[in-house]
């Protein structure tokens, strides 16, 4: 291959990195596929670092050490991430999306890649300190949005079924009374799905009052894996006092009883 | 903002477009976005496309006309796409995974975000030309790998339920016969989930008989929607006449009767 310039270089760097969120890549890795001197990367990458910055793309971090290179982590700035939960409130706050049962139809904006996306990328950023090794979701709704925050923090998705009768094997099951219905429910997960000692994070669609997040929360119990958060796509402010504490939610959906004209939905104070 | 160098433009292009596959983006856009004249983006595109074929990344396709643009595809070369399947044909190829009724244990693969985004690419880069509206998938399992088809061909995705009992509003349910079990299931989605005379991509995970992949077809005839195709991460090699036909399947599973050590998986020809 003849010789690649810088231009051509930063470009390719960017799709690489990109594409593998929160891992970490030697700068010899890259130094190889390129045939460039160390020094010439590093300055690409502190290249990059300032356009990714000025164009709030994400960050480019350094890690020193042994197992040290760069890494990036697509962390949305504040202001971005304010604007676009904004949007999808106003999008959401209409009557005709109101379920029985005090729901919100939500099933359209869950499968829109480009939304989840973004929306995974929020909870991800509030996560990477706490390092989880998988993110835990509950099946179906909130698969998309789930994958995508494991997708940014580089670790696999694990998902709970309703039932074991699913062709995966021995698993571990757990009864839970899910907070809206009051009915005792099942929660089963297949035995090699994750490892003693691990670190999890929960991730969901819809938190009413905390039943299924406290049932797969007493599920990575029986699994010895430490639950390092909880993060939902929408929470409702009540009831006020849920089966889970310290919960990260996108949105909060105020309804006073079951009265249409009360509905109102607004982006979380955290993000 | 300080005059941008065409490095640190290649970058932030580079991060815009592959985080909107399929997307045009015009020029103009582009232009506004970093101050520059249309010629000078012209450049940029052109050396963009050079980097991206080099080294594998995807490809940029200028498109012309009124709604015109630049439009970005991860479509992997073919020789990347084989090599990371007969990788994880290896990895599958192991009678440990092997579960009653003749189904192979893929739990953990498919919920790992880089493989099944690659996944994702290869079915995409099939459909492009037959441009589906939406990706359709049946509740659970393969809820990733179509989410990340989905996003490479830059629409939404729709999931089909087992169940209509899920607080979405009015549903269409349809019967079939599962072709494994020979039992009768119920499949359901939502009035509001897909229009009338749209376009349907089916991925699922694992094809056997081909009942729900049937199940799925007759469900999207409900809606009067077209289905362009139909794709699979495993298919079982046997039966050989399906109840569906023209399927693509990124892998094809063999196994005489129940017999573990006749279990062989190898990469799809098409691919």
């Amino acid at each position: 291959m003849e010789r690649i310039k810088r231009n051509e270089r930063m470009a390719a760097l960017t799709k690489l990195l990109t594409a593998s969120p929160n891992r970490i890549f030697t700068l010899s890795y890259f130094c190889e596929m390129f045939g460039a001197a160390k020094s010439t990367l590093s300055e690409d990458i502190d290249l990059l670092r300032g356009v990714f910055d000025a164009f709030g793309l994400g960050r480019l971090d350094t890690v020193t050490g042994a197992a040290g290179g760069v890494r990036y982590r697509p962390v949305m700035k504040s202001q971005d991430a304010r604007a676009f939960l904004s949007e999808l409130c106003g999008e959401l706050c209409t009557p005709s999306r109101l379920l029985p049962g005090g729901f919100l139809y939500l099933g359209d904006i869950l499968s829109m890649p480009e939304i989840v996306r973004k929306m995974g990328v929020i909870i991800a950023g509030e996560f990477y300190d706490a390092a989880p090794d998988f993110v835990l979701t509950m099946e179906t709704k909130g698969i998309p949005a789930a994958l995508m925050a494991a997708q940014a923090l580089g670790v696999p998705l694990v998902i709970a079924r309703r039932s074991s009768k699913v062709y995966e094997g021995s698993a571990v099951n757990i009864n839970y009374v899910s907070g809206s219905s009051a009915h005792i429910e099942t929660m089963s997960l297949s035995r090699r799905a994750v490892r003693e000692g691990q670190r999890a994070l929960i991730v969901d669609d819809f938190l009413k009052a905390g039943g299924t997040a406290r049932g797969m929360i007493d599920l990575m119990g029986e699994f010895n894996v430490e639950v390092v958060g909880t993060a939902f796509v929408m929470a409702k402010a009540h009831p006020a006092s849920k089966l889970i504490q310290g919960e990260r939610a996108l949105m909060v959906m105020d309804l006073e009883g079951d009265d249409p004209s009360t509905l109102a939905i607004r982006p979380a104070d955290w993000v």
